[in-house]
């Protein structure tokens, strides 16, 4: 694997921008991959992610008993693979084989990294106060990677009903902020 | 005011994608405008939006003890903006006068709308449960507004320390999901 571990406080630079997501888990020997666009960060280091998964979600009960899974984070070219995952549920589906995504063994989780994605991000769940109200999950970063090439992989942003907004060219300004 | 009414049902289109937003309160005849990122969706509707503002932030104790604000997108033009936003507190300054930005009244709080921005939801903030340790408040969107012109507006997502990627070209594939 070319993958290069990555820096925990950098992490909040690959989900800023607010790309979609492939979520892994795995529970009772099962692994499973679902899209999520709903996630937010929530501390800088270590990296705290907030998202919504779906009690409708088949990742659901998996994340919630095992409090682990892996975000992964598409470019471009999976965009027919995230269309997939999100259209189609792991209880009727090894999605893995479906859409041709690699799973990997994750360095401190259980879920596992996917291939032919260009970060992962190893996650344990600290916080589920909302779970009940929202469904939301406070995840800690706990091991990152990423592939050296390409620099700027065209992220694929979600904006319902099968429009994805691909990510275009980056702008600097000056700026104090992190 | 060219700007239209837009349906709440249709929110998450707008804030799924990540673009850096312009938050806006008003508290004691005074109103202040800061940068987020840090927001995700939470519930299509009606909208519900989970967004972490630090309690470092001049704009938390507007937030907190008004429970208004107003969720303001701009797009590139706007950068030199959302970068002074970013660098400058309300403490110090007038942002909208050192950045020019216009308010305009909202319909529903007490916080005012920016006439430059494309988009304009307001909030009225739901649940605080998380906010003592994560900052985190979560906001019901209760009216937006959108200019029918340009289509497209070019958004800005944060990739830390003054980058921001600007959204490119967007492609549509079949897809069930919302």
């Amino acid at each position: 694997m070319a993958k290069r571990s990555f820096p925990l406080s950098e992490v909040y630079g690959l989900l800023e921008p607010g790309p979609v997501l492939l979520l892994t888990t795995a529970h009772r020997g099962r692994a499973n991959v679902m899209t999520l666009s709903w996630h937010t960060m929530m501390e800088f280091e270590p990296p705290l992610v907030g998202c919504v998964v779906s009690k409708a979600d088949f990742s659901f009960t998996a994340l919630r008993l095992t409090r682990q899974c892996v975000l992964n984070i598409p470019a471009a070219e999976l965009a027919p693979a995230v269309v997939g995952c999100g259209n189609r549920s792991g209880r009727d589906v090894d999605k893995f084989k479906a859409f041709g995504l690699t799973p990997l063994p994750a360095s401190m989780v259980g879920a596992p990294l996917i291939a032919e994605c260009h970060a992962n991000l190893e996650c344990r769940v600290i916080d589920t106060r909302l779970l009940n109200r929202y469904d939301f999950f406070v995840l800690e970063v706990i091991a990152a990677w990423i592939d050296p090439l390409p620099k700027a992989p065209q992220t694929l942003h979600h904006r319902g009903r099968g429009a994805f907004m691909l990510a275009g060219e980056t702008i600097k300004l000056p700026s104090k902020m992190r």
